[in-house]
C-alpha cells in the first residue's frame, strides 16, 4: 500500500492528513542537542552519515510522523561549489561572497557534487531504516534563495543580492543556471538514494518586484523542475515559496510542483483559491503555537485542518519548529492530527 | 487649487502622480548626515524641533517632491509610555521590553503623550516653511507594528511577540487597546498642529495565520482609525501593511482608508485587483533601484506607473529608501516620474 504522504501527492484526500514537521530532526529535543555536540561544526554533522541519519530517526521514536526528511542543508550547494560555508554559532551561516566587482567563476557542477557523497550515503541509510509507512523525503534550496545567500555571504538582510540582480544581470542569471544543474544534480542524487520526493525551499521568495519575481523564482525553479525530469528523477516536488504572498497563485500555474508549501502568513482560504484543482497543499501552523500549546495549539491546529479540508492536504507548520518549542506539544499535535486526542 | 497629493487621496486619477519617498529626509544625504550629528541620541534629535524640521527641509531643496513627511519615529509612542526606547548605533532600537511574566502597566495616556509637545512644534515648524504645493503628512506605527518592538524589546526578530499574542491573549489585547488611543491622540495632535494627511505604517503585517491577522492588525487600526474620527482629526489615511501579501483585499474591505501602501515584493496588478473601486494606492518601487540607477531604475519606475495607470496613484517606493542610494538617482527618478526626463 502507498504510504499516506504519497497518495496525498497523488492528488487523494486522506480522512486525516499526514503530517510531518519542518526541522522536526533538531534543537528542540533534547537528544539532537547531545547528538549535536559530538561533531564541531555544523557541515561536519551533516557530512557524517551516522550522525546525520541518527538525527533523521530520533523524532520519529518519540512521534508516528508520516515522513522523514533527509537531515542536510541548503548550503551543501554552495559548499559543494566552493564558496566555504561555515556555521558561526548564533549567527547563522557564513560564505565567501561573491564580491560586487570581479569574476565569478565556478568548476565542473558534476565533479563538485562529489563532495556530497556522503549526503546521499545518509539517504541510503535512513531508507533502509525507516518504518514502512513513513515517506522519505530529499530537499535542497531553490536556485533564488541559494544565490542569496551566496551573493549576500551571509542570511538576514538580501540587499547586496538583490543590487546584484540589477547591477550584473548577465551574471546573476549565469549564477543562477549553475545552481538550476547543481540542484537538479544533488536532488537526483538523493532520488537515486532513495528519496521518495523532493521539497525545494524558496525561503526568500519575498521582497520582489513583478519582473525580478519572474527572473529570480519562476524561471529558475521551472529549469530545476524540468531538469529534474530530463536526468530520471522523477518523484513528486513540494515546492515551498515562502513569503510569495500575493504571486502564490502565479507560481502554483507555472511550477509544476505536486504540491505547495504554504507558510504561516497566508490564510488557507487564499492558498486554496490560488492552488491549482486538486493540488496538494502543505502547512501551515504557526510554529509559535508548539511554544504556547493547550487550547491556542488545539484551536490553530482545527483551523489548519478546517482551511485545508476537501482538498490533499499535508500537515506541517508554515516555517520550521523553533528550538524554544517543547515536545510535549508536537507529541498533542501530533494526536490530534491523527484523531487520537 | 489643491495640492496633487490631496487630491488623489480624494480619489483624482493625476496625468502624472504625485511623488514623495519613505524617508525621503535621511542618510542618504551627506547634509543629513552632518545635521545628524549635531544630536548624540536619535531620539533627541527626534525631540529637537529646530533639528527635525531642518530634516525635513531638506531633501525639498534638492528634488520637487509633492509631499514631506514628519521626521519622528513611530517609537516615540512607547518612548511616552515609559518604555525607554534608545538607538544603537548599527543595531537599531533597543526598549525595555514588557516581561513575559508579572503586570504590564501603563500610566494615563494623555498624560503620557505631554511628552511629544516638540514633536508637535516639529509639524507646526514644517507647515509654516512648506512650499505652497507640497503636502505635509503625519505619521504612526500601527498599534501591532509598535506592540511588537514593546513585547520583543527590539526590532527584528518577533517570535516573543507572536508567542505573547497566543499565551497573554488578554494583557496582549489590552497592550493594543492602549495603544489605538495612544496613536489616535498623537496622529490628532499632528493634525492639530497641521498634518494635511497622516501614514500608518504596519511595518510588521506579515507572517500571521487568520485568527491573529483579525486580532492583532484589522480590529486594531479599524478602531485607530475611528478614534481618530471620533477625536475630529477628519484627514486622509494612508494605510501601509507590509508584507500583508494575500490579506491585502481583506486589509482594503476592512481599513477604512483613502490610500493603501503596497510593498516592493506586491504585483502592482495584484494591488489594484485587491483595492476598492477608485481607492488611491501609493508605491513600490524597490528601494535597491535608487543604489542601481540607470536603465534598471527607468525601467522599474515606468513598470510602477504603468501598473498603477488608471487609478488614483501616488509614486514611491515599497520602503523606506537605503542609505546607499545616491541622491542623483532620486534626481532622475523625480524628473522621470514628473515627465521631464
Amino acid at each position: 500500500m502507498t504510504k499516506p504522504l504519497l497518495r496525498v501527492l497523488e492528488g487523494s484526500v486522506l480522512e486525516r492528513p499526514p503530517i510531518w514537521i519542518m526541522r522536526q530532526a533538531g534543537r528542540y529535543l533534547p537528544e539532537y542537542r547531545e547528538l549535536r555536540s559530538r561533531a564541531k561544526n555544523f557541515l561536519d554533522f551533516c557530512y557524517a552519515p551516522a550522525l546525520a541519519t541518527e538525527a533523521v530517526m530520533q523524532p520519529l521514536r518519540r512521534f508516528p510522523l508520516d515522513a522523514a526528511i533527509l537531515f542536510s542543508d541548503i548550503l551543501v550547494v554552495p559548499d559543494a561549489l566552493g564558496r566555504s560555508v561555515s556555521f558561526v554559532e548564533g549567527e547563522g551561516p557564513k560564505l565567501d561572497p561573491l564580491i560586487e566587482e570581479g569574476a565569478w567563476r565556478f568548476g565542473d557542477v558534476e565533479k563538485s557534487l562529489q563532495r556530497l557523497a556522503p549526503v546521499y550515503e545518509t539517504v541510503e541509510r535512513i531508507k533502509s531504516q525507516l518504518p514502512k509507512e513513513t515517506a522519505l523525503i530529499g530537499f535542497a534550496g531553490a536556485p533564488w534563495t541559494v544565490a542569496t545567500y551566496m551573493l549576500q555571504g551571509e542570511g538576514g538582510e538580501k540587499d547586496r543580492a538583490r543590487r546584484a540582480a540589477y547591477h550584473r544581470p548577465g551574471d546573476v542569471d549565469a549564477l543562477l543556471a549553475v545552481l538550476v544543474e547543481a540542484t537538479a544534480r544533488h536532488l537526483a542524487e538523493q532520488v537515486k538514494a532513495g528519496a521518495e520526493c523532493v521539497q525545494i525551499f524558496e525561503s526568500w521568495a519575498e521582497g520582489l518586484p513583478p519582473a525580478l519575481f519572474e527572473r529570480l523564482v519562476l524561471k529558475p525553479t521551472e529549469a530545476l523542475i524540468a531538469r529534474l525530469a530530463s536526468l530520471g528523477a522523477s518523484v513528486p516536488v513540494i515546492a515551498f515559496p515562502r513569503g510569495c504572498g500575493g504571486y502564490l497563485k502565479l507560481y502554483t500555474e507555472r511550477v509544476k510542483a505536486q504540491a505547495i508549501g504554504i507558510d504561516t502568513g497566508t490564510d488557507p482560504a487564499f492558498a486554496s483559491a490560488a492552488a491549482r484543482p486538486g493540488q496538494a497543499l502543505q502547512g501551515n501552523l504557526d510554529p509559535q503555537l508548539l511554544v504556547a500549546g493547550g487550547e491556542a495549539l488545539r484551536r490553530g491546529a482545527e483551523a489548519v485542518i478546517e482551511g485545508f479540508r476537501g482538498r490533499p492536504h499535508i500537515f506541517n507548520l508554515g516555517h520550521g519548529i523553533t528550538p524554544e518549542a517543547k515536545p510535549e506539544h508536537l507529541a498533542a499535535l501530533v494526536d490530534l492530527v491523527k484523531g487520537r486526542a
